[in-house]
């Protein structure tokens, strides 16, 4: 029975709940047993074929250390970065691991994810939790790593206009993590009950019916709808010589002409994973709220009631635990 | 009769050799008699719906000033800026005329253009062409001033690879300017015709049915395909945190999906109209060369042969003498 733990499979067509062989951890890397797996729009992706993933989703998760090489981080709690790079490559020498073309993705390429009693990942990956930060909290550090990557990449002036499209979990963060920024900060969402959640954390809010005001306008434009929609409405927001954040990964192909990235001298700029530490910072000094995007956490028997919270219109983040 | 003038005119659905009432230029604008005209992709677009345009297109001329406010002009050989902004918003106050909302656009949007014996343009929009100068070399400024918009918006290091998708007139142009920036500039194009023009003015060429060895490997990749295909194309050229330029303007959608860009974190540049003195330095000091690019120069009356002509595969640049 040891060496035997509960994970949700993907086959390919389905998830199911399964027992599977106990995760070994490979030479370098640690064992996690995982405490709390948070369902990412991605691995929402995943079910529909993104990435031709098959194995143990997850990528968002917070654990305590079971087994390490270094023996100090043993019953640490920590979450940890998703990609795993060979070390060796041009790519991983210039210090671009996470564009290494032979990486694994934690629960989303080559790699078991989250979703699993035990998952193991190189020690170089993994961020001890401070004491003061709940696994609750804690959870969320992926997602605000990801937000925390947009001003690595884009200088946000204190006085440019950022909207942030989509009302959804990254948004949420996104927005808080710009407006440490930026004064000017705004959500375009459509769903009333995020949009009175985010305002009541105090994010300025507006309605996606209703744009013609800001049409062509915002210097900065970060797409976080999840959607196949949501780059050619970026480009009718954004005003000319604008910047538009690419955050959104997804199977679907979008129709659209991107003309008018060239005409109004529109820059995009694709964003993917981003720094632990300063969203680990962020979520402890309260810069970034977490817990009012905490919808519901479901044990792991319940995992289809979990995918189905998380699928829901009105849904943030929703956390399995394991 | 001297009120009257030929033009090219188009009616939304075919283009037809006309006798339309002269050209008037209003307050602050120069009268030119249009020597020659080059047909430029975004024309052929036009004819296929691109912006809803109605009127004379042609935006690429050269001419000799006929009346102009400053009487100093008259008599000059120009070209011209083919934007023409309001100058009183704050895109123009800020020097982004070009980005002007209420913009007319030389034979593109508003305005009439140079498939004409006369057009008009602000004074401030034209350019004396140096004596030294050929009309035939001159007719190309319009097309080297888009290429040297590429290094005012993209810094091109010496040892950037810089690939150019496209084998037409514009790549050819493009690949010249980013010659002076970068030793490591090569073409991928199909028609071995135009390929082989390219080698023999010193440009490096790559055959688009064998791009494997460059997938995921370009420093900058500059859109010049005027295909809705490019742009897909460049992100696979691309290496993660390259840079694409996107060039091309045109009537159709893509089928596509953008998730690339974010997860490779590329950037993508949107790039139009660029400065006039640059690219008449280039072509007068010999470092863009631009007759090998010359196709061939119709009369006005042969402008059906000169349409077809530029619509073919083998064809660069195709010139209307007025």
């Amino acid at each position: 029975m040891a060496s035997r733990m509960k994970a949700l499979l993907f086959d390919g067509t389905r998830l199911a709940l399964a027992t599977v062989p106990r995760t070994r951890p490979r030479a370098g890397e640690a064992l996690v047993r995982v405490s709390l797996a948070g369902i990412c729009s991605t691995d929402l992706e995943i079910m529909r074929g993104y990435m031709a993933f098959r194995g143990i989703p997850g990528h968002e998760f917070v654990g305590t250390v079971v087994s390490a090489p270094a023996k100090k981080l043993i019953g640490k709690r920590v979450v940890g970065e998703i990609n795993v790079p060979c070390g060796a490559c041009p790519a991983c020498r210039a210090g671009l691991g996470k564009h290494c073309a032979a990486r694994g993705v934690l629960g989303i390429s080559k790699r078991n994810g989250a979703f699993a009693e035990y998952l193991s990942l190189p020690v170089g990956n993994l961020h001890v939790i401070p004491d003061s930060l709940s696994d609750e909290k804690a959870a969320f550090a992926e997602l605000v790593a990801a937000a925390c990557e947009i001003p690595e990449r884009v200088i946000v002036r204190r006085n440019d206009t950022v909207l942030v499209l989509g009302d959804g979990r990254l948004a949420a963060m996104v927005a808080q993590v710009l407006a440490t920024k930026s004064a000017r900060v705004g959500v375009l969402g459509l769903d009333p009950r995020k949009l009175a959640a985010l305002r009541k954390a105090g994010i300025r809010t507006h309605d996606r019916r209703r744009t013609a005001a800001l049409l062509h306008t915002r210097d900065i434009v970060i797409e976080c709808t999840g959607s196949p929609a949501g780059l050619p409405l970026a480009a009718k927001l954004a005003r000319p010589r604008g910047t538009i954040v690419l955050k959104s990964t997804f199977h679907e192909n979008v129709v659209w002409n991107p003309t008018p990235l060239a005409v109004d001298e529109i820059t995009v700029i694709g964003s993917r994973c981003g720094p632990f530490e300063p969203a680990l910072e962020l979520i402890g000094g309260g810069g970034v709220k977490v817990l009012p995007f905490l919808s519901a956490v479901y044990p792991l028997e319940r995992w289809e009631a979990a995918f189905r919270r998380a699928r829901r219109a009105d849904a943030f983040k929703v956390l399995i635990r394991m």
